[in-house]
């Protein structure tokens, strides 16, 4: 069989592990997940590599003798789905890991020690926090985590990952201990189809990321003005809230071009008040929430004090009651480790047999930020995919898959 | 009794017919309000004066023997109001006429024949529609109008007007004909407090109106833009419904400053889609309405235009998928008799003894309207008001009600 079809296979064996209903839907520690990761657990075997489970749950495959070796590559992405997903959101990386590790197993000439591990509940979508799967194998999940619960059946986190995988002997409340050293961790690469259009713009098939987006979110920031009859207030007298969210969004989308491509700005919620507002009454307030994405914190830092300052200025210049620039929650920056970005774009130069080769920054969270984070030099490889992520058209081609698949050979040691 | 003592006594009596609650809540056409015509209709027979109730139970109270003489001055103003209302909007016009005709009454020097009609149904808030006793005056009502129901305990207007003053043969939904002329009325002049800030911010007691603005009303705008995740969209690739939404209200905001004061704009309404907006996917649609008042009909159409054109530009430079300018209604502007507005404004100078005295726009909508359309030369006295109309924080003082019904005094042929 080629890697091809089986590829294939495997790609099929896996999505039948969903609930019912379009596209996928394989919450975090649910028994569909645990199916999914069992799918990949028999082919692993069949293909010669050990297998176990982590404390947190994750299923790890090593190739024999090489387990707790002082210095392994590892690959790894995701098999949760959020509601009514794609087909390859996270499974792209599995499968392609699976058969990578398929063919070091096979390599007389494979001399690293190499590792795949299938992670769970990256998806933030089931238990209001993202990456449980690869903070549980680094220990980084709290008491706290444990008590949350799943939006599908109310269970907590603590009693999936010690009933579902997760070793016996963890108490329901207890986090898991960490599963593995970073320090131990050569490179971690991790395969995943971009959830983004740029790839699928561009004309290229793959690109190499070089760094994980970090953000700043702000929710529930308010711009009060003062109510009042439409006909009978002059418009020198007016205090609009919604002119003045005109104004301050103005500002922002042309302040935040001075940075480029790298950073996005989004006010995905806005508006007036249901409870007081009406077509002929000056709008008294409009609540909205801003986030802003970029690969560098310092572009963050300086369009935040930017953000902060417009509000402010905004407020004072139309003389406002009050401006709230809301309630801030920030994600790092996670940087992909230059040279084994360099190398991985090297890989790339001879699979694609191409001068070019696209780098692109990931706009969307990924198990490989924890990695990085924890000081593993880390790298990713995107699919290009035609309709982004988090939906059932979500699309890849399997010749795009394969050359990904032989970047990561190369990466991991192949040759 | 001094006329500011008995002015006093009459608001206290009127204002005892309320609903209970804060402010005044008077419904249309509800027993309330048909108490309070019955206060006035007390003290005009008091006065001397004759009294009748017409077809659509408003309330005139004439000088014996002027009844049917060729040629009239009137004036009125209603005693309906909002819920939780205030003690002045209408009630001062109504207080101001009975003053004047009491005083025209007693002097044997008065030739020129007069009229108070005390309005009902004035208020949009009750049956969904203004002006109905002033429509139903000359006959303007219709069959439809008939069968609205009352927010109030959902009778239609037709039983109110049948069972609440209206000729006892009117059959339920028999529109009340015509009872006056619009010919045999010389002038029709209207006190009423300011509903908005304009004459407190200058410092004026009163002021003589030269237009009652008319208005376009947009509802159910909609601005359509693409989803996408909120990280992994690219701006350039981008269709953000929000930041298309600020752009059109600036430009509207911009655009309104090139005519002036007398042009006010309302976006009262907006607001992205809470079935599916979030703060990291790129909003798709936002729904709003515009309305905009001008004291010229000219001004309203070419900013229409301008509306539209707007809406047009910034879909087209933005590539939104749609854009719709929503749904219009229209309220024609109504302009005071150029004569009377300058007799009016004499009058004033005179009773305030200053050189300057206040020509302004009326932003909401009177009874006045509705004579000036029906072709009745119609002016309106507008008296200082600190806390704006339709709440029960409304305030006038009396010094300044007092000067206004001095300049209508003379304006219906009083020396």
């Amino acid at each position: 069989m080629s890697d091809l079809t089986l590829a294939e296979q495997i790609f099929t064996d896996i999505n039948e592990c969903t609930l019912p209903g379009e596209g996928i839907t394989r919450p975090s520690y649910s028994v569909v997940e645990s199916a999914a990761l069992a799918v990949v657990d028999r082919y692993a075997m069949g293909f010669g590599l050990e297998t176990f489970t982590d404390g947190a749950g994750n299923l790890h495959c090593t190739i024999p003798g090489s387990f707790q070796t002082p210095s392994e590559v590892v690959t790894g992405s995701h098999l949760d789905s959020v509601p009514h997903g794609g087909r390859y959101d996270g499974t792209a990386g599995v499968v392609a890991g699976l058969l990578v590790l398929k063919k070091l197993c096979g390599s007389t000439r494979t001399k690293q020690a190499a590792r795949l591990i299938v992670f769970r509940g990256e998806e933030s979508a089931w238990f209001g926090k993202c990456y449980l799967g690869s903070l549980g194998l680094f220990g980084l999940l709290t008491e706290d985590d444990m008590k949350r619960r799943s939006v599908q059946d109310g269970e907590t986190l603590g009693r999936r990952i010690a009933h579902r995988g997760g070793f016996p002997a963890c108490a329901d409340n207890c986090p898991p201990a960490r599963s593995l050293d970073p320090k131990r961790i050569a490179r971690f690469i991790e395969v995943h189809i971009e959830q983004g259009p740029v790839l699928h713009e561009a004309g290229e098939p793959i690109g190499i990321v070089n760094s994980i987006r970090g953000n700043y979110r702000y929710r529930g920031a308010q711009i009060g003005g003062e109510a009042g009859h439409s006909g009978t207030t002059p418009t020198r007298l007016r205090k609009d809230a919604v002119l003045a969210f005109a104004d301050v969004m103005r500002r922002l989308e042309e302040g935040a071009k001075v940075f480029g491509e790298d950073l996005v700005l989004t006010c995905g919620v806005a508006g007036t008040d249901p409870g007081r507002h009406g077509p002929t009454t000056i709008p008294d307030l409009v609540s909205f929430d801003v986030e802003f994405r970029s690969g560098s914190e310092l572009t963050l830092s300086l369009f935040d004090a930017f953000y902060r300052a417009t509000i402010d200025a905004v407020g004072a210049q139309r003389g406002l009651p009050f401006m709230n620039s809301g309630v801030l929650t920030r994600t790092e920056c996670a940087l992909m480790d230059p040279k084994l970005h360099a190398e991985l774009a090297l890989h790339a130069h001879h699979v694609l047999d191409s001068e070019q080769v696209m780098r692109l920054p990931s706009g969307a969270g990924h198990d490989a930020a924890v990695f990085a984070r924890m000081g593993v030099p880390t790298g990713m490889i995107f699919i290009r995919n035609e309709h982004g992520s988090h939906n059932p058209r979500e699309s890849m081609r399997m010749d795009d898959f394969m050359r990904a698949t032989g970047v990561l050979y190369r990466a991991m040691g192949g040759q």
